[in-house]
């Protein structure tokens, strides 16, 4: 395989070594809570990582577009939870790729409506279609609360479909990114705990056995002080982590799997400025840093071994194909390389086909690749 | 071919009407001005839409990344301008495109060291590659001043050099996106255009005939008043149009052909949101509109049809996979469809493979394929 100095920029790397610990760490963390370890592909979107992650542990994979669910479900995964909101024109896709794959695909809604119109759709497709029912738990994303009366209404909905069926409950405490001690994240995750248990509860009141109680968001996962009564939990970006996820405390910048190695294509110091090759498209337009520091930052550079940050310096704006370097360019030169950590591991990763594998050092030891798009 | 209601969503929409009558106007343009128009592919990405965008005109093209660089040169683009600074490392790419496709690709530098290590990189390689020298106009991204010293010694490097050859001086306007009115754009453009004549002056001064003088970026190639001594424009996001540029007066909502496709996926009147399919990976997380409007806005929203605007309502969050559309959201239904037009059109359609073409109707006429990546 290529060394890392041979790859034209800009390029995605992906540490192993960093990433199966980051793996290894959130398996320790479902087995001590006893629940499920159902990882969300959203970030990785990678078979490889997939099978890393799912090593040992005996739940299934969660995906966010039903382009990850056919993917996955044509390598072999064939326990799958896509964990946005189902609509019925998505519902022929996800019975063909059950068909084609004989994977189960599970399902996600939160009104009476939409749980009508899919049992009909089901009804007409055929199959047995799992469904769970979204619960909010105070992101006030998509859900309903656990006390909502259209609860046990959607459960009876499916319930009485001849292709559908209760699957359990799912939360998502997005809230969780908006912490910033450990406490508060405890605080957010025991009431995702307690939301999603609350509403089996009223399920299995209403007759329906809710098998699974789904919760998950990285720092939740992290940090949750006990998931009794949860079956699984479906973190995602902690197989990379980032700056945001080191800023709400779910990692430190010494676990970041994911960087892009970029190039200097100009240096101009009387200007204070150096561009590099990475600009709006290679590393995503993500400013979720902005919450937490209101520096515009594009993400965190380092030298070309990823190991030790450029001082003096940061990536201040992007345009398309090219990242604003800003501050003590002088040591810069014109084809030197550099490596970008991103603020936002899910949206850098997407920009890229796949990933050039490494150990942490100069060899590349793998490609791996991705499934983008819908 | 498909109708537009039978397409998965996200689904991205290229109206080809509105292309073409955006094309024709920037013909008219460069006809009236006197100058060939060498339209920059980044925007569009895409063979059909360079094919249609070079009818009738004797110019190439213009790319952003060398991926656009061969996938235009495999497709018969024979003239083309890689029109972001190149380094010794990726002369050896430039060099295999040429080799196997016979097409010429002028580069870009702005310094006498990188025009050294150029210089002796072609001439290891052979053939004899035509370099621009970029001249600052007073963004002050890259580039150099016309009338620094940098100009002719640079200009001498390459002369000297076996395999290289001063193709000309080469200026992009990118502080026109600042500009709000007619007025000021008219005073960025002959900035523009007095600063790379004047660098034209000082390399034939020189001895060097520079035979290209260009110029370029959509609001100065739409409002300059004259362009004598310029020989080419390079503008590209015109083809397409968004709300930034309608902002900036390039364009008007009448114009943007290009449209993201979308699904309600949730609904929530007393949160006053629903929730769409469409986040920040098919919308972008492009937020250029808040230099204009300090509202944060990741689109304009429109109907399914794309041609009446949804009133009250806003698309003020996005995650990876929903987009939030805020406000009076009671008339929005789940599995109902919307269109979102663009921030930032090179953005947006950067998240996808391909056009859905319509002539504005429900109809797709065509599927249109992009280069992306690098």
């Amino acid at each position: 395989m290529k060394a890392l100095n041979e790859l034209a920029t800009p390029a995605l790397i992906l540490d192993r070594t960093r990433l199966s610990a980051n793996l290894q760490r959130m398996h320790q963390r479902a087995a001590a809570l006893g629940v499920a370890l159902r990882p969300h592909m959203k970030t990785a979107k990678s078979a490889e990582v997939a099978r890393l992650a799912t090593q040992g542990q005996p739940g299934g994979i969660t995906v966010s577009t039903l382009a990850e669910a056919a993917y996955f479900a044509e390598r072999g995964f064939s326990d799958i939870t896509y964990a946005v909101g189902i609509v019925p024109s998505k519902l022929d896709v996800v019975a063909a790729i059950e068909r084609k794959t004989g994977a189960r695909i599970g399902l996600l809604l939160d009104d009476a409506g939409t749980a009508r119109a899919i049992a009909e759709r089901a009804a007409a497709l055929g199959g047995n279609h799992p469904v769970h029912i979204e619960i909010d738990t105070g992101q006030h994303r998509a859900g309903i609360a656990p006390d909502s009366s259209a609860l046990p209404e959607i459960a009876g909905i499916l319930a009485a479909g001849p292709a559908t069926e209760v699957a359990g409950v799912l939360a998502h405490a997005g809230h969780s990114y908006d912490c910033r001690t450990i406490a508060e994240i405890e605080t957010v995750a025991e009431a995702e705990r307690a939301g999603a248990v609350a509403a089996s509860e009223v399920l299995r009141e209403h007759g329906h056995p809710c098998p699974v109680v789904s919760v998950g968001s990285t720092p939740t996962a992290l940090h949750a002080g006990d998931l009794t009564g949860i079956t699984e939990m479906r973190p995602g970006v902690y197989m990379f982590g980032d700056r945001f996820q080191s800023a709400i405390l779910s990692c430190t910048p010494e676990d970041w799997a994911l960087s892009v190695l970029a190039t200097v294509i100009g240096c101009y110091p009387d200007r204070d400025l150096a561009l590099i090759d990475a600009g709006g498209l290679a590393l995503s337009q993500d400013r979720s840093m902005e919450a937490i520091d209101s520096t515009v930052s594009y993400g965190a550079l380092y030298d070309a071994t990823g190991r030790a940050p450029l001082e003096g310096v940061s990536l201040a704006t992007v345009n398309q194909e090219h990242g604003f370097i800003r501050g003590r360019v002088g040591t810069l030169k014109v084809g030197q390389r550099v490596r970008v950590y991103p603020n936002h591991a899910c949206m850098m990763a997407a920009m890229y086909k796949a990933y050039n594998v490494t150990d942490g050092a100069d060899e590349i030891v793998a490609e791996w690749d991705r499934v983008n798009r819908w």
